[in-house]
């Protein structure tokens, strides 16, 4: 084994919380995404910044990689060891920090979720919006620049990250950015931090931004005839500067899908799941607004989900998209992609996508956090199948190959990891180049997520 | 003359193009700062990207550095050619070259100034927020991360500059980012080079997110008879959440300045400029809520600027604030500052900067955009008197120690230019190495604005 001194290292410094048991290298093999597994030679547990450090010293010191790991719920392989060595489980750093509510920010530990924080923060009246589907550690979230249903009005991890502070390949800690609400001094290294997907540095504290909870909320739900009339709608909202909180399309086999698996029983038809914050107002105002636009385009009667019980079983089941589709074919795998489009050309990409679909004889709902131009292809396969992974991957590169057509991008909250690398010099032409000497300059040994982004080898 | 033969080499491609008259290049040696000016070589108006790009390989060749010039009006010495060599006039590459009003965007050569684009979009619809003082250059803002009154509620250049195309120092055009909304593809160049102050990149094209212009406009004064008393009710607008589309203070000497400037009649007291966008009926709403607010503090009456003609010579006065207060002290030199603090901390920064203004004895209105808990100073020296230059050095010397102490940044849209530089190593500690190591990766000859940010000599 390669690793082996630095592994003894390890082990003598942190005992139990170096694990190199079968079960725990096998649990650090993947996230959720179809990509083959690696396991890493030891999974560690640290519990503060100043043992992340450590334990990144340790490594170069033996040249062995490092592969931070959060919840383990990415889509794109990035937390799979490609070339072993260390799985670095921040679960244990999950502690909230500070809650500042005169200044609407938070500081927490990189193992913190999303559905804990907010828990946390209920008494507060504030909350953070920033909601994958899964219940996403706040470090794996920064890290590959998460986003989720509010983002259209509330931004992404790239806009809710104030500042970080991250552990370099050079065993340094750095602080990026303050709690001030912007800065113009210098290079934005907390910006370059988020979304790098462990590769440059490994977050150990964030900074987030909050917001009030809005006094009044109104969610519901709108189905159309047609997957045009429904995107349309959408972009009209957009475009009309209506601010939605939320806006979310899902076709008429996610519905089956989130009817089977979350108990509901909504019509299988091409629907939004919508949501309106303000005052009561405010919202009034907005949902009679988005009702004449639906109108326009074929939009049923608006359902309104009026009891906060309602609302958070309607979101829970969007959330949960991801498992409903996979309980659509049970023993199946997920090969899921995702990519976003300017809102203008977002009905085109997902009728054409639908059409894609159809020809390709897969099960695949389209799903999507509309408003930014955003969709999801969760294509089910059978993955002892090889042909029906050769035709998703036909599929989901169809689908990137038209974002990227279309002056889109090849993923819009998924991340690079293994899965998207193959489109890094199309979307990025040089760009990419200057991405590679920024990787090799800043972990030269290339020790932190190797081959993932980038691959200097 | 050290870069004789590059100089000459531009000459023989660019012509008039290539300016090297004492009144150019005395125009081009620095901006609107207190900063001791640097004669360029040669001034170079470049038509187009491709020439942008030639004219870097021209001067990489000939190791002559190159500084990128949009209107002159930063206020940092960003534009000051430290070195010599080549200051690049980015004012012919003008063009609006696309706006999409379907996509809430606009692509636009660096050269277009503020006021221009808003002029173009008036018939759209739509508008682009970021409003520095001056009537600045795309570009410019863009590598100052520039703010201004509307970034409390659309965000700074960071938020709103998409994508850019860029020459690097190796004479390479790259295109960061995409039209899409969001992307989780890869390190975020766009915003490394967004605040980068031409010295990793020379910016040559900008893709703007715009806004719908609101359907209501609410202007209006609201004077207190304490700095204490404006600022708690600033700080406790946005911690209610309040979407205040701009809220400014304007000290009683700015006030001053600005009566006498814009011939306006406002009372000489702490005053705050609001404006609230939405609907009529949310308009209305905000600003029957701030007025609860304001009355709390010791606010007084808020008087309305309902008339669009009012409206804009109420923010035309604002934007003037620096030009106004210089003339409280005819040929005089406004050392200009500016902090950003978490907004808890707003009222005590702004009282204790007061304190020490009283106890220097110069004249130094303060005005903020507060809602970002960002402040500034104009420091009136005569240029001329050393004593009065190092009191104005030790006021702004004042400001920036305790922006950090308390958690903030020592400038929140001004930019680092010379002026700033001494403090980064304090603010970001071994950030400001890695700030180092990526300038030097990616100009390893150190040729775009160098001195600039990090000082590689």
């Amino acid at each position: 084994m390669p690793f082996d001194t630095t592994i003894a290292a390890l082990k003598s410094e942190y005992g139990d919380r170096c694990a190199t048991s079968d079960a725990v290298r096998d649990h650090h093999a993947n996230g959720e995404a179809y990509h083959a597994p690696v396991r890493p030679d030891a999974v560690l547990f640290p519990g503060s910044t100043e043992e992340v450090a450590q334990i990144m010293r340790i490594c170069a010191a033996g040249n062995c990689p490092i592969v931070p790991y959060g919840t383990g719920t990415s889509l794109e392989g990035h937390v799979v060891p490609l070339r072993g060595g260390v799985s670095l489980d921040m679960s244990r750093m999950d502690a909230i920090l500070a809650v500042h509510p005169e200044d609407l920010d938070a500081v927490v530990q990189p193992g913190v979720t999303r559905r804990r924080l907010n828990e946390d923060l209920r008494d507060t009246g504030l909350f953070f919006p920033v909601d994958p589907g899964a219940d996403a550690s706040m470090g794996g979230m920064a890290a590959t620049r998460a986003s989720g249903t509010n983002a259209v009005r509330y931004g992404t991890m790239r806009e809710n990250v104030l500042a970080v502070e991250a552990v370099m390949a050079d065993g340094q800690i750095i602080r990026a950015g303050t709690r001030a609400r912007k800065s113009s001094a210098g290079y934005d290294l907390t910006k370059l931090l988020v979304g790098s997907e462990g590769t440059l540095g490994i977050i150990t504290e964030l900074t987030l931004r909050l917001y009030g909870q809005p006094e009044a909320v109104a969610s519901g739900v709108c189905t159309f005839d047609s997957v045009k009339g429904a995107v349309d709608a959408v972009i009209l909202t957009i475009q009309s500067g209506l601010p939605v909180a939320r806006i979310e399309f899902l076709d008429e086999l996610q519905i089956r899908a989130v009817n089977n698996y979350s108990k509901l029983s909504l019509a299988e038809k091409p629907t939004l799941f919508l949501e309106f914050h303000g005052t009561d107002a405010s919202v009034a105002e907005q949902s009679e607004r988005f009702g004449e636009i639906a109108a326009e385009f074929g939009g049923g009667a608006f359902d309104w989900a009026t009891k906060a019980e309602d609302r958070n079983r309607l979101w829970r089941a969007r959330h949960d998209a991801y498992y409903a589709v996979k309980a659509l074919r049970p023993g199946s795998h997920g090969y899921v992609t995702d990519a976003c489009v300017p809102i203008s050309r977002l009905a085109e990409a997902i009728l054409e996508t639908k059409k894609d679909i159809a020809e390709s004889g897969m099960l695949a709902p389209v799903v999507g956090h509309v408003g930014d131009g955003n969709f999801h292809l969760a294509i089910l396969i059978d993955p002892q199948d090889r042909d029906e992974l050769k035709a998703a991957e036909a599929l989901a590169h169809r689908i990137a190959e038209r974002a990227l057509e279309m002056g889109g991008t090849v993923t819009g909250e998924h991340g690079v990891g293994m899965g998207k690398m193959k489109y890094m010099a199309a979307e990025h032409g040089h760009g990419y180049e200057i991405m590679r000497q920024i990787k090799r300059t800043l972990d030269p040994q290339n020790l932190l997520n190797p081959g993932k982004i980038v691959d200097l080898n």
